[in-house]
């Protein structure tokens, strides 16, 4: 799950809202800025809408036919940042998100010949919006996720924004980005820019 | 959402293992034992595996056609005890629960005469199991989940099992129940069936 | 730890804020509004800021000379709902919060001659308040320690306010109360205060 | 807080057990083998039990006369690696380590010449143990934290022990450490002292 040893880098932004395209998301709103912010530190970047596909319930690489995580994989497996973005239901992270967690644990049994998880040198950032509180906890979660599979988290690895306390308006319909959230977006794309080009060039040792 | 007013008290137990049927359940074994337990007390149990099911992503009441949500909320509609069981995985609520939880978050909009939400007179616990550690976790964000959703919670509403770290025995191949999860579900089933009781008698004020 | 079985209820408001007194507290105002709520139920309130005793980290009954938890203990024994209440530091409760639930740990060696908790027949509710979110995590870890050691969550068991993302507004410093916090304390008042009536009334069975 | 330039690295543990010395402490036994295990990397360690000192309460860096934190900080300043051991206490990371994340809220407003915190270029690990379940809700809540003050987590970036569920075990009273724990234990220590290695290089860029 290496990525290429050469050239640019690039990273991934899973989109783990619960709207189907062609519907608006919030979360792809800020996703697609942290792309944006990576792309001026040289890092090429694309997406999926997880809620598109149908990803299978199950924790194997692959649950059989019709199962669509196996081509989302192979998208991460050439990534080398993994965007894990999602909106905030109930102060969770979303279920499209706890599902691509439960399909990643399947990393855990994939190594290479020194004994690596194909992760371990790929870098995870995480996105959180929400009309209202949850961004510490998810984000929490989110990393330990992610990091339990092999992924490093560079220093301030989130971005997000959550409303006040029972409000109801939607990132997406922001007049305006927050200079908060916009400086997190920005330090959150210089350090994961730069520790995955360090990891590329000094991988791991063999476990 | 209020069950009827009298004679006997029912349970529905949602049963959120990412295994669809035939295949057996470590969650089942255990939500099983909480019916079986609520019996004893008078009270009648059912269960849905919900992955059976094609419940859709979103809030809300019903997500349009082919959604079998609104039937299985028909069910927790008629019920005094929802009875939540999830597994853990990544040391979370399984994306089956957290899709539960997404699609309960439309009754915050369902209130009636006196504004109490119709949950308002139904007692949730909780049911976790899981080859690792996560029952504290995973128990605190469905007490805070169906307790949003206005769910009581009685004295002691969970009950769990989780094997030792990095342990992979599963719940369902144990060969006897643990004495200490035996004994969660007993006291358990006797406060739930307690409480549903005393609240289907004394309901919550108007709000 | 059974409140009398006649007569008025009462409340017992902890403060956790990490400010000792008589410095100014976002948390003691809103759980002073919570007090101020449940009085109009009937229920007599006090409260303990517990940042200004002495209580000794441990997980028993009595940590030795000195330690000021077996006074601030005995007031929870002789009340009938439990109000904590805490800031949000780092998206979590407080230290001085988690402080008390590892106390509290003690009362699960605790029962009566049925075998009960002394807490079984208590209300607990949360309040939460903080600068930024934190507040849908925070209540579901404080309703799994206080249910885990026998407190039951009244439908609604929360009230709370977070700022908006990385914003620094201190709840004590608003012009006024938002409506929507305000009408979670009301709802939450009205629902402690009729639970804990009914369990004192109808206890639960022996264990 | 950069630690020196050159040189060999450093790593300092803070046990956060609720245990004063001299009391044996299983969050200290897998601390230590941490410590032990960055030995290999040619890392040197030591170790605080912040119980042993008057931590205030407070989100300053300096709470005034007696406060111990001051020379703590100090430490972490000159190390390289920060080891975060907590023991499980109701499922949750310790009052004593969460005192620890209020103060190092700190960090948040001390910058170098480049804009970034002082912790940029160090690396957080995280060490859990405890009779129950508890580690992997407790990991994600360290590395929130630690992340969201400028701390990188390695890749693995956590070890651990929890017992079968409502077990009463102490890691410390193990016949021998488990494989699965001792194994966890080596790939962290071998993904810190790599990381901290090259971000001492190849530091994170201004912001």
């Amino acid at each position: 799950m290496t990525a290429n040893g050469s050239g640019s880098l690039s990273a991934l932004m899973l989109n783990c809202t619960l709207h189907p395209s062609p519907a608006d998301s919030s979360t792809e709103v800020l996703g697609q800025q942290v792309l944006d912010a990576l792309a001026e530190h040289g890092v090429s970047g694309s997406q999926v809408r997880v809620v598109d596909h149908d990803v299978r319930p199950g924790v194997e690489l692959d649950m059989g036919e019709g199962d669509e995580w196996p081509a989302i994989r192979q998208r991460i497996v050439e990534s080398d940042i993994l965007v894990l973005a999602t909106p905030t239901w109930m102060g969770q992270h979303s279920s499209v998100a706890q599902r691509v967690f439960e399909r990643l644990d399947a990393e855990l049994s994939e190594t290479d010949d020194e004994g690596r998880l194909l992760t371990f040198g790929k870098v995870a950032v995480v996105v959180v919006v929400g009309n209202e509180d949850g961004a510490h906890h998810i984000s929490a979660v989110a990393f330990q996720c992610l990091n339990d599979v092999g992924f490093t988290i560079p220093a301030n690895g989130v971005t997000y924004w959550n409303g006040e306390a029972m409000h109801t308006v939607d990132y997406k319909d922001l007049e305006e980005t927050p200079k908060e959230t916009a400086s997190a977006t920005a330090t959150l794309a210089g350090n994961a820019a730069h520790l995955a080009r360090v990891l590329r060039r000094d991988g791991y040792p063999a476990v």
